[in-house]
């Protein structure tokens, strides 16, 4: 399905396969996890991030769960499935393509159960499924990104925030398929990739993935991007997002809400990329999103080293939301919605555009 | 003079004294520089940093040159000053107060040397005027400290960027100065710091000396400030400054002007403390500041670990320039000016205040 060169999630015979998105850009190696316990670390660790990356990992370790469980008696068989959705479902709250991914999952299990088929045939059907998800997704942001291409001019500066890019999805990226599919259409994009702190997404992923594609990126620290703007080296900004509820507003990593109050300020367009799995109508707006607070770990050691005196607490809200007021346009797999909002997600999402 | 509990700079038997800030937290050492070299050296790898805490360190290592060169015949005397004048002045264009210092330096030594006074003489009076500099830096701060009380409320969420504290002055601090007042008048202030990329001056020296003083402070990524104040946990933002234009405009570590866009936004006051020898004259606005564009190994690397690919270029201005008009207040030791522009400033150096 990809045509990336570098392997980011999937299934082998062992388990699941994914990229240890920790040890990057330093080492590529690909971690083998063999029981759901060990996918549900990989989530809270780390090992993959990504909204829509999560829910097709959270899609693999359903798979695996019944892989693993398939010869247990009926009822036990029941019971790991209901444990594996209950232990993927508490790993990280705020990306809702993890749910989303589970609810499909489970979707699925009714529908065989319903058939009456076997815990064998149920574990078949359910890694069907999931590398049906994976599939998918990497088609998914395919389509997003040459949805996207309108908004991106020509040699345009482009400034992104985290990765929301292949490392990000099975395939291609949300924000950074925006840019790849402008990049194949010969636009000559330029990216400025904040570095994103605490856990580095930008200078570690989104610098390594397009380093790999060739399309010219350049780091910055977070608090220089008010600066570029400022001295007009910036021409849009683009991101990703982990949740966008019913009226628009967009739940995404930290950050990303003040880009898009600079972006104002500073009469930028601040753009959108996210497939239509991550809007969950079921969330009014944004008051409504859970902030996932993550450790101090995270922002107070870099590696071995501490950055802060011992006893000196942290704040770490892993996410922020950004207002729907505040969105240029929404690109999804089925077209850009400009000004998004309530109607107008209602409406896509029902399939009266694309 | 300074009560504060550990040393930040001075003049030792050997030569020029300096806390090693590069190892904060971790170490507390101090450096000894016996040349101007290696003083200058200190000033250029970030040893020593804060625009009053420059301008310091730099008096000293004129004296310290003068000291080292004082039995040379006349001419040697008098070039190696000249010498030490030009090392100096290169080592970071931005912080006005390395200028202000030197030009103070050069003004006591035009005097000793219109007297007639042999080198020794003109090498005693140059200590003598750079250990008053360093004195009356920690008064200035002081002042500066107490006159800003008056913005501060009783239990304020105070957030603040990089450090303007007793670590980037002789003593107490600027925007950390009026911090320190408002604590030491019981008004309870807590301090959020910015961590402040690529130095983490915020995390490594700001959050290290609040500690020391039992002033609560809590270390933010510099992506969260947006986050925070959208939730109505800041009160009011202060920082520093390392040149403030004729008309008001203010260069301050990257990162600033971001934070000033942010505080307009919310309705927030956004205040720079800084003493009187900040103020530039000459430098009609922001856009004639010179920004101090650094290597790429501070943003690439995190002590050993590389967290960039290599290959990956960066951007690394080390400050930015804040419109006055962004300025609610400026704090200095003559007292607060609401909403600076050029006839207030020009009035406050004139002495019409304070």
């Amino acid at each position: 399905m990809s045509t990336q060169p570098w392997f980011t999630l999937g299934w082998g015979e062992e388990g699941v396969l994914l990229l240890d998105q920790r040890a990057l850009p330093e080492r590529e190696e690909v971690l083998t996890c063999r029981s759901l316990e060990e996918v549900a670390r990989a989530i809270e660790e780390l090992v993959v991030r990504g909204a829509p990356a999560i829910g097709c990992t959270a899609a693999l370790g359903v798979a695996l769960a019944a892989r693993v469980s398939r010869a247990l008696g009926p009822a036990a068989f029941a019971a790991a499935l209901d444990q594996a959705h209950e232990r993927l479902a508490a790993t990280r709250p705020t990306a809702i393509n993890l749910f989303w991914a589970l609810d499909r999952m489970a979707a699925r299990r009714a529908e065989a159960a319903a058939r009456g088929d076997a815990s064998e045939a149920i574990a078949a059907a359910l890694l069907a499924e999931a590398l049906a998800i994976v599939e998918e997704d990497g088609e998914i942001c395919r389509r997003l990104g040459h949805a996207g291409v309108e908004l991106v001019p020509d040699a345009a500066r482009i400034l992104t925030h985290c990765n929301a890019g292949a490392l990000a999805t099975s395939a291609y990226g949300t924000a950074l398929g925006v840019v790849r599919a402008a990049f194949e259409k010969g636009r000559a994009p330029t990216v400025l990739a904040d570095e994103t702190r605490p856990f580095l997404q930008g200078a570690r992923l989104t610098a390594w993935e397009l380093q790999r594609d060739g399309i010219p990126v350049t780091v910055i620290t977070d608090n220089m991007a008010a600066h570029l703007m400022q001295r007009g080296e910036v021409d849009l900004i683009i991101v990703g997002a982990d949740r966008i509820a019913a009226n628009g507003d967009v739940a995404n990593k930290i950050g990303t809400y003040g880009l898009a109050v600079l972006a104002r300020a500073h009469a930028l367009p601040f753009y959108v990329a996210a497939p239509c799995s991550t809007i969950d109508l079921a969330t009014a707006n944004g008051a409504d999103i859970p902030i996932e607070e993550r450790g101090r770990d995270e922002v107070a050691h870099f590696g071995e080293r501490p950055v802060l005196p011992d006893g000196v607490p942290v704040r770490h809200p892993a996410f922020d939301v950004t207002p729907a007021e505040y969105v240029t346009a929404l690109v999804t797999e089925r077209g850009v919605l400009h000004q998004p909002g309530q109607e107008s997600i209602a409406a896509l999402l029902r399939g009266h555009r694309g």
